[in-house]
């Protein structure tokens, strides 16, 4: 009998083209480009687990997803016909055969995730599409200040998508951080062990309200307290925002 | 009589929506759609000069135009106003009222063009638009040691795309260098006083060449030197082409 192998695949893509990373009906999206592909090389359809989904005009750098099958094709030979089978917009960064225990979404340690600003008053062309336009200058300290209070472990309710509900919304925000950057950029920065459906969005829409002074950056633990999505601020758009990286529990770590 | 005012661009775009600047029937190009929007504001024909033209695909982070009107609008409002109305993809960095002797095409001193190259195994699927990608290794070196061939005074006549023949294919190049860059990006940086039609992407895909050690890096010189476009590399693609900046004259300024 074939031996089932489990593989791992490191995924840079552009959100524009796609609408998210789920597989949907009659619609591109990453999981479905790159599971098409798969099938074709490997002659019969594969089932790839992402570490999580992203919404529609999402980037990622850094997702990661898995599959199991029982081809012969080595790693390697996988990533570069993948790498030429697959539409511009979506990358193999790495693939590489990995312990069969090993899965994508469950076995998630940490994953982190870099919101783009443009503040400058004129917009982009190049790279427009990689950056929220802030025409007006956002107080940078007033950011790192309210930003402080997401860090630890909250109900972070307040910051959910609506339409999504999860019974369980308490999550840990490992790291938070506002950066400048050249080229007028800001980004905002958030490591954490697991999100909620739109929060790191939420999250940034409600830090730009405090950089631009229409909130105190004390409001933002606040917002947190409340656990009431309507007290935060407007959604930051999706093209902002890339997921960078996933880490994951070594076999042998504790949680 | 109203007086005419003389009223200087500097234009950031993105090749990939626009048919190359130059206004063209039936085809979206950036001067046209300038042209567009400031008749629109204006209420009626306005003749846009580029410093000169970019083809198709060729992106700008420094374009430079001027147009002469008696509009009433100043400056200001004009910037706003096109910023508005013009296309994602094109905006207009600075706007502002210059002499009226400026002239944005025969006032020109010097060009600066920089050519992006990903330098690694994987493509990108992120800011793919905007380098070229080279799978192989580059040997910076041996392309630095070629590119040194071309400053100076020189016949360009081997690096002028066919189909464009000029009478005078002497330019000037006053700089020429490879840079290192994060994210295995390498950047190919010209300026000079005039460049050919096609120039640069066919001394950049000579040098890839070199780079690739398909050439040496003393056959730049003798490319030079044959004022044959045979003798040249391939032309690299446009999408990793970017007019960087513009420089003139000042009006006391002798030649």
């Amino acid at each position: 009998m074939a031996v089932e192998r489990n593989f791992r695949l490191d995924v840079e893509y552009d959100g524009e083209p796609f609408h998210g990373w789920q597989r949907q009906k009659d619609r591109r999206s990453v999981q479905g480009e790159i599971e098409a592909a798969l099938a074709q090389m490997i002659g019969g359809p594969v089932t790839l687990i992402g570490s999580g989904r992203t919404d529609a005009g999402v980037h990622a750098l850094g997702q990661v997803a898995g599959f199991r099958s029982t081809t012969r094709l080595g790693a390697d030979v996988l990533q570069r016909g993948l790498n030429s089978l697959l539409p511009a917009g979506i990358v193999v960064r790495a693939c590489r055969e990995v312990d069969p225990a090993f899965h994508a979404r469950y076995d998630v340690r940490a994953k982190t995730y870099r919101y783009r600003i443009l503040n400058r008053r004129v917009p982009a062309a190049i790279g427009r599409q990689y950056a929220w336009h802030i025409r007006r200058p956002l107080d940078v300290a007033a950011m790192r200040s309210a930003l402080t209070a997401v860090i630890g472990t909250h109900d972070f309710k307040s910051f959910e998508a609506a339409g999504s509900p999860r019974t369980h919304t308490v999550r840990r925000i490992l790291r938070a951080e506002v950066t400048i950057e050249p080229e007028a950029i800001r980004a905002v920065e958030l490591t954490g062990d697991g999100f909620l459906r739109g929060m790191v969005r939420n999250i940034v829409g409600t830090l730009v309200e405090v950089g631009l002074g229409k909130r105190s950056p004390d409001q933002m633990a606040a917002v947190l307290a409340a656990r009431d999505r309507r007290r935060a601020g407007a959604t930051a758009p999706a093209h902002g925002l890339f997921l960078m990286a996933v880490d994951y529990f070594e076999p042998d770590e504790e949680l």
